[in-house]
């Protein structure tokens, strides 16, 4: 059974391996590093779904031309707080971080720095972004919209994109509260995981094509759609959905880029929408200096008392209590410094697949 | 039966009799009509729960003194784009449009204004600060913690409490997106009609004061909590739980007021908790010019085709097809502002008290 068993791997190597990858494809090698520190955040941080395993994804539109390998990001408008950035269909991993810089920049003259962007790709995973704004001793936002997967309450169809909202918050000698959450009941990674293993799902996660509730996992890929955070009208679906359309609002409509069921495709086997209302996906990232509000200081004071007041919790039964947001994923990485990135065949696979294609060796 | 049906009563009524309560305790004439100007958008809006029905709950803190009916509002510290405002213990009514104002005024100036502020008491309907913005073609955002009702995800004691946030988008010849939500999967007042009507909840929406899933209304009073949005693990709870803390950072934290447990009480009856680690409760307003990121005329026609886009979903069995946010308070606005605001028999129970004790006449 040794050929079914993950395979563990340095995070440098896939660091090494992806940044060769970009490089393959002419990008930049400042952009190459950058794009795949954000693919190394996620495999450290335990996302597996936005690490390496995207990046045949990526080798996909590169090759097929679909993504500009050498972007010339441009700022469109500016006021003092605020501007809208043009990605010049480069890849988000490259155009994230630079309109999150914009934005920490005016942070620094002017309180804060909000950035919508248009013409822009998957950016990865958008707890990278807030926690570039941590470590500048910020507060981060990061937004942004994606293919549809889910519908809004009531509707029989996909409308929406998982459309995550990130938002972190640094601490004193706790670690930051980092938040990074899709707004949608779960993530597809769920029913993809259900269906392999031929078991069903729990009601609240998805509806059929027909938009009735079902626990089989088939009915998402024959025509479902997951639902909105909340799942149902009793349990507050109406809020995921405007979860959704606030992100898709900030977003795109914000910065010209296309919205709802219009968000161009990531992966290739996604049908290409019929109409476009604006150019490539979008982002939204924001920037607040606390000085810009309150002494840093009595702040995170006041975070790390925020976590051990919430730690201290009288858990509920069967559990050990609340966690604070990033805890999981602060727990993955620790342990994968030390132990490395299991990968499970599937995306190993793929890598060697990029590896034999590109002549990029995998080690 | 006629003395157990709704009296219906005109939003001026209504509006007059808050106007002239608040100046019974010395509100200069300028706060009055605004605090109860926020009340009766509520009214209108046919959020009953925030409008007149609170007032007897304002009448009792002015009355005991615990709100101070001449505030000194103080800005402490601004930049460019953000600012932390002292309420002075006023009438949340009173500093939430003062300091919603102040985020606006920055906004014009640096193309975004984001203001926390600490020492202020309940301010009435998230919504209400959004539809300022709007009305001056901005983007709004508002925030406020509350006292505690909400238990964390894994938690079996009330932390946080429903922690609001609005936001919202304005159109061209569309109505504006007008985005208002509890993170808490219900609102507290749906366990309140369980209870009156002795009818069981929905799983999902509260736990008992041990932390486990009930299905009876009366374990919330009993030391229950509500859920937060997503309900438990497995419907995404740990993000509502996430939201309730950002909003928590946000409006109390960043501001220097009570956090999550701590938070005071709003009701007589609630309890006041044991430890202070601030000023009152908090809020958190933001106003974004959209010529600070888009041509607005661009946007706007956006905005219109997004609600024509969503609605025309296809519809689930059963339904009529996706709202978009903000829908059922409009249409509560059209029909009481021609027919009346519906009162039911305690809350007019509680307005005739006020007027025994106040000498305000109630027509």
């Amino acid at each position: 059974m040794i050929d079914t068993d993950p395979k563990v791997f340095h995070i440098e190597a896939l660091r090494e391996f992806s940044t060769r990858v970009f490089l393959h494809f002419g990008c930049p090698k400042e952009d190459a590093a950058q794009a795949a520190d954000v693919l190394a955040c996620a495999d450290l941080r335990g996302v597996d779904s936005h690490g390496v395993a995207r990046l045949h994804t990526y080798f996909d539109m590169l090759t097929l031309g679909r993504i500009n390998p050498q972007p010339q990001i441009k700022l469109l408008h500016s006021t003092l707080s605020t501007a809208n950035v043009d990605g010049d269909n480069g890849l988000g991993l490259v155009v994230g971080p630079r309109a999150n810089a914009i934005a920490m920049e005016m942070a620094e003259k002017s309180g804060s720095g909000w950035v919508s962007v248009q013409n822009t790709n998957h950016f990865g995973l958008a707890g990278y972004y807030v926690l570039k704004a941590v470590a500048r001793h910020m507060i981060g936002w990061a937004m942004t919209n994606s293919t549809k997967l889910v519908a809004p309450l009531w509707g029989a169809e996909r409308m929406l994109g998982t459309n995550p909202i990130a938002i972190a918050f640094p601490g004193k000698k706790e670690p930051p509260i980092v938040i990074d959450m899709a707004t949608s009941a779960v993530a597809y990674g769920k029913i993809e995981m259900a269906r392999r293993s031929v078991s069903s799902i729990p009601s609240g996660w998805v509806v059929d094509s027909q938009g009735r509730a079902t626990t089989n996992p088939e009915d998402m890929v024959e025509g479902g759609a997951l639902l909105p955070l909340g799942s149902d009208r009793e349990h507050g679906g109406h809020k995921g959905y405007c979860l959704g359309i606030m992100v898709d609002m900030l977003s795109c409509v914000l910065s010209g880029a296309n919205w709802g069921p219009f968000a161009p495709p990531f992966a290739l086997r996604q049908e290409i929408p019929q109409r476009s209302v604006g150019k490539g996906i979008g982002h939204f990232f924001g920037a607040m200096r606390i000085d810009g509000f309150i002494d840093p200081d009595v702040f995170r004071t006041q975070v790390d008392e925020y976590i051990r007041v919430f730690r201290a919790t009288k858990p509920a039964p069967g559990t050990n209590g609340p966690l604070i947001p990033g805890d999981p994923e602060r727990q993955a990485e620790q342990l994968r410094r030390e132990k490395g990135v299991p990968l499970i065949p599937p995306v190993i696979e793929d890598l060697r697949d990029i590896s034999a294609k590109t002549g990029v060796p995998l080690d």
